[in-house]
């Protein structure tokens, strides 16, 4: 679990890891409180801006650091609660717009898709397994998984565009 | 090579990679001592609590972090020398019990696995040749070939339950 | 972006990476004062001791830590500035020689590889996508696509002979 008991605590483990955190601190430590709350009430850190169902099975994927924070920063420059956002958001180079729930669409996808993969079984090639591409930082050799690739790799710090897609 | 030069650094470079120590520090020190004299010996830091060959190539298994370490923190909650320990451990939250030395058990598997893989080669398939699933941790996209997911994801320490085998 | 702003920052992280640096610090905050004369200059941390086209797109090989720092390490035990060096040259176990330009020698290859691949394009097969092999920690399992291994696992410390070729 991430560690949310302290500002700079929080704030160190981000960075440590490529993120960045939003630089409003009493906003960032509202947010911090809040996810102590959820984290006494539920047991686990449920994301501060959404309605946690209680059952960590169903919450999984708003755990924080959520499932939807990494797409959001790429796309958005901040994650759902603003939470986490990018250095061009923290320097000022880009703009913060509202950013609408990825979770309320990905659920939607993945409903329209499994009713569509019932139909067509016929795929069984390896490829076919991997529901997200392989990325491979250029500079250090790390892969990842994911839709896109991170803004900066999390182990040499690379930028996003020294990544290539190898799968 | 881990830094086993004291107790502080040692510490911190577990709990940088999403591990956590025993909380006996005497315990561990003397862990620690071990291990140093081992290095002075044998120029590697094989396990204080298993017999090294005083050949590296022999013990690669078992320079600390061996090995093992992993799925015995997965399985039973400790390293064999319980220098290593789980988040629960480390809260009251699971007990320790005695750990049978995997490296036993794994070598007598791959000597029957040697045995019969001699027999039935036709299997060129290319996921045959991945002997561990592939992992993926569904927050931050970190990929790595293990039995069992970690216990915490090293990058963005999200935990067990996020990750979904991929390969 | 790696942190040049200053010495101990940029050891820091080099070393949370499992990276070495010259122990030369003034060699060493030359080199920095000319990256980020580098950085003002055209606005990306390139190469302090390459010739930059002043476009990041064509620079991207070369922005610092380059794509050639990390086989330059395994090879010849520094990458091409003497900036990253490995464990074994910092404890006098190695001996710095000259480096050639890794850049040059890989431009060439990639030129004659395009050439020669415009005319057999028969191999789809999977793995033929896979440029660089893929590496495991046996240790924790971390992956790499990269030449070799890396020298310290980044994630768990373990050294180079403790992974094995997967893919």
């Amino acid at each position: 679990m991430s560690d949310f008991s302290s500002y700079d605590k929080f704030k160190k483990e981000a960075e440590d890891g490529g993120y960045y955190i939003n630089d409003d601190t009493e906003f960032v430590q509202s947010l911090l409180d809040s996810i102590n709350v959820n984290i006494d009430r539920y047991g686990y850190a449920s994301c501060p801006c959404r309605l946690a169902s209680g059952e960590r099975e169903k919450d999984l994927d708003i755990i924080c650091p959520c499932d939807y924070r990494d797409p959001d920063l790429v796309d958005k420059g901040a994650c759902f609660c603003a939470l986490y956002v990018t250095e061009d958001v923290l320097k000022g180079k880009q703009q913060l717009t509202s950013i609408p729930d990825r979770r309320v669409r990905e659920k939607a996808k993945k409903d329209a898709e499994n009713e569509s993969s019932s139909e067509n079984k016929s795929s069984t090639e390896i490829l076919g397994k991997l529901k997200v591409p392989i990325w491979r930082c250029k500079v250090c050799g790390y892969l990842c998984g994911r839709e896109k690739p991170p803004l900066n790799c999390p182990i040499c710090k690379a930028s996003q565009d020294r990544f290539e897609q190898i799968l």
